[in-house]
């Protein structure tokens, strides 16, 4: 980018900030995956109008731009690996409007996923999307990505909560797409297609989010297992027993160690599994669901079922899940985070192969994660300075995208492609289904500013861990 | 097309027919909606094989190719307005699979919906999307128009329940989009795409349906309102209550007497308005909502309110509302059924715009529909013989379409756009956000061979219904 180019952005840019300096511009080159890329610049903007002259400018002048919220993609999404603009969204966070009678919400990108849950129940309703990053991402970041959660498995994922955008074309033109209905069947679904487009398509400066009321009551059952297998069976079970629970989480004999050792609370060390289910609803529903539930892992062969009473008990169990993440990164530096996903069926069988995985390259690899959607996250760790490792980290994924895609499952359930699984895109869609993808990107963005070197992969393209 | 095109076809075509003698081709030349138009050839193909070659020689050889299930699109779906092939796909049925591990249905195209509601219920599962035309329309029809239906309000649209795709591109190449998982961020989201592009941009041969337990029991309540504002009322305050009913239904003074005059049960001529409602779940939390939607609906000034306790009696309320349509044909043979939606809030200022529309062009305008989700149905009653009358109509629905989209509505709901409502796209899309859906047009289907003549507007064109 010339000299000229900064000049030029920073006489557009009036409300918000361009930062050129290397140390700022180093904090912009990381996200939650591997890699390092400086931009040249980082805008920091807070109106949709300047965006849409800078749009325009780069479109002209051939600049990369790169949006960004709180940088905790696991894909790469966010990182300039092109150079250019990084287009900082978190300052857009002016809009947070709940409107009961509509049963929307309006947002700009740059709010937090946890504020806007915590404005809707403030409500009495809520926004079912809940990715486990909610308390530190943008909206705008799990609207790119089509974020996920837990609660997938009855509620869907973010884009089945969004209704309409306003979105800066790749031309630097400012459309609505969608609404505050429901329904809507004029013309193409943009708003489906520029949710999880990870900023390839455009960017987005508002939206609105459909919301629910808030379910009066909730219930937990935590179920522990001898046999990992045996889990597995009590998922297919319950699911097929006509209760959809709204979270359904799966923790291997890996993750129960690495919480216990990092914070014990008297979780079973020796079992192979655990898994932890939220069912919520009407009061006498939910306490109906748990004591069904209870007995259905009991008939399968739990070792024990819990079912706390008090809110306090409740929590104690979901910590458990929620530190699995920060607890695995103890054992090693490194956490290579995946989210191939498989049909409900073949969860078992998915399990079985990512043991296969593990043995054969000698990885530490970790499950747990969303079993009840067949969203399980196997997790490596490893350190990322041994390249020896690296070398088998890298098979090891590469075996793991395989099993699912054979398995009818999907690379990524959650976290996008961005850089990381480009090179395995082929291997799921074919080259027809990849080539119409790329006509909409072609059609959309010519000249290829938008983000560019995610998703699609280059001529070549393989996964490189080891730096 | 020229006689080598049907030589050709006749080849390519073993299993399934190619119909070409008029009286053939006179039963594929209209649908539900407005206009007669003679294809130059029927095709009923069973194999995707057989109708991608079909596709490529389309292609080649500039031939439009109009996709159709049973034709009960209201608006012009299927019709072949550029002359080419129809592509009969209701005969493709062989495929109604009920996966109760993975929770989904597989179905071919030409499979009825309502086949698909029972296959599932047969399993205690449940295909949520509803379509009044479930009984006699094929699921591949909902899925190019994404069908809605009364159970929108809780539970979304056909859309909302499609996964994956198997399709045949305007270039003859068979993809397969999505998959059998619910989480799935594996580049742009096809599916999604496809279903609603009313077949514009390729032929859905397969569909992957997402599948839900079936609720254990249902309530009913029926009001009744001497007031339509009160009604309106009524609905905003039972939305914002914390209930979610899976129906809400409105039907005005008009809808009511053309019921009572069509097959009298007692329902009330000299009342304003009726909500019918219907709650599904846990049968505990039905009975309290029910009592709960009771309550509100008399502290808003509800001249009477039942709740049917047997069978007969639920069955007998929703029969009163299956009755509408054919009861508003014996008053004119001609039903112009619009589905313009407006945001929630907007519901009571619609109805208003509704009867000024009513009086300032002096038609038989009847409002009934699909309250909980703004969906509601204006339909005009005329006799297409009378061109005058017909004149009037136009200008009504023009105004109907500007009424619904200041309220920040939608031109169609869940009908589609089809060729009736493609003059008013930009009024609601404006300049750019039309541009962006021709390029993805542009862009698959550069030869304009699927579908042509649907949604995007011919410059110039305008509404005409005054044949």
């Amino acid at each position: 980018m010339e000299p000229r180019h900064i000049d030029e952005i920073k006489r557009m840019i009036t409300r918000g900030r361009v930062l050129t300096e290397e140390s700022d511009r180093y904090s912009y080159s990381f996200d939650g995956s591997f890699g390092t890329y400086l931009p040249e610049a980082v805008v920091q903007a807070k109106d949709v109008q300047e965006i849409a002259e800078l749009v325009k400018y780069a479109n002209r002048e051939l600049i990369p731009i790169c949006p960004r919220g709180q940088s905790t993609s696991l894909s790469g999404g966010p990182l300039p690996v092109k150079g250019g603009i990084v287009l900082d969204l978190s300052v857009m966070n002016d809009i947070l409007e709940i409107d009961e009678e509509d049963l929307v919400a309006v947002v700009s990108p740059g709010v937090l996923t946890a504020a806007i849950h915590k404005a809707a129940e403030g409500k009495g309703l809520m926004y079912p999307p809940d990715p486990s990053s909610s308390h530190v991402s943008t909206i705008g970041g799990n609207l790119a990505e089509n974020s996920g959660g837990p609660r997938g498995l009855k509620y869907g994922v973010t884009k089945d909560y969004v209704i309409g955008l306003e979105v800066i074309t790749p031309q630097g033109e400012i459309i609505q797409t969608g609404g505050r209905t429901v329904k809507n069947v004029t013309g193409y679904d943009l708003t489906k297609l520029i949710v999880g487009s990870e900023g390839t398509l455009g960017i987005i400066t508002k939206a609105i989010l459909r919301l629910i009321p808030k379910p009066p009551a909730s219930e937990t059952v935590m179920a522990i297992f001898d046999s990992l297998v045996d889990a597995g069976r009590a998922i297919s079970k319950i699911l097929s027993s006509g209760i959809l629970p709204s979270k359904m989480e799966l923790m291997d004999q890996a993750s129960i160690v690495a919480v216990e050792n990092y914070e014990p609370s008297g979780l079973p060390r020796d079992a192979e599994a655990m898994i932890l289910i939220e069912l919520d609803g009407h009061p006498a529903a939910v306490r109906d669901e748990a004591k069904q539930i209870s007995d259905v892992c009991k008939e399968v062969g739990a070792r024990e079922v819990r079912v706390p009473t008090t809110q306090a008990e409740k929590e104690e169990v979901w910590k458990a899940r929620k530190l699995v993440s920060p607890a695995i990164v103890r054992i090693k530096p490194t956490k290579i985070s995946e989210d191939a996903t498989v049909p409900r069926s073949k969860i078992p069988e998915m399990c079985r192969r990512l043991q296969e995985i593990k043995q054969k390259y000698n990885v530490h690899l970790v499950v747990f994660g969303h079993a009840g959607d067949g969203n399980l996250h196997p997790n490596i760790i490893a350190d990322k300075s041994d390249k020896e490792e690296m070398k088998r980290v890298e098979q090891a994924v590469t075996e793991i995208f395989e099993a699912a895609i054979q398995l009818g499952g999907t690379l990524s359930g959650e976290h996008g492609i961005g850089t990381m699984k480009a090179p395995f895109m082929e291997m799921e869609l074919g080259t027809a289904g990849l080539d119409m993808m790329k006509r909409i990107k072609q059609a959309w963005d010519p000249n290829n500013i938008m983000n560019p070197g995610k998703i699609f992969p280059e001529p070549g393209q393989k996964l490189v861990l080891s730096e």
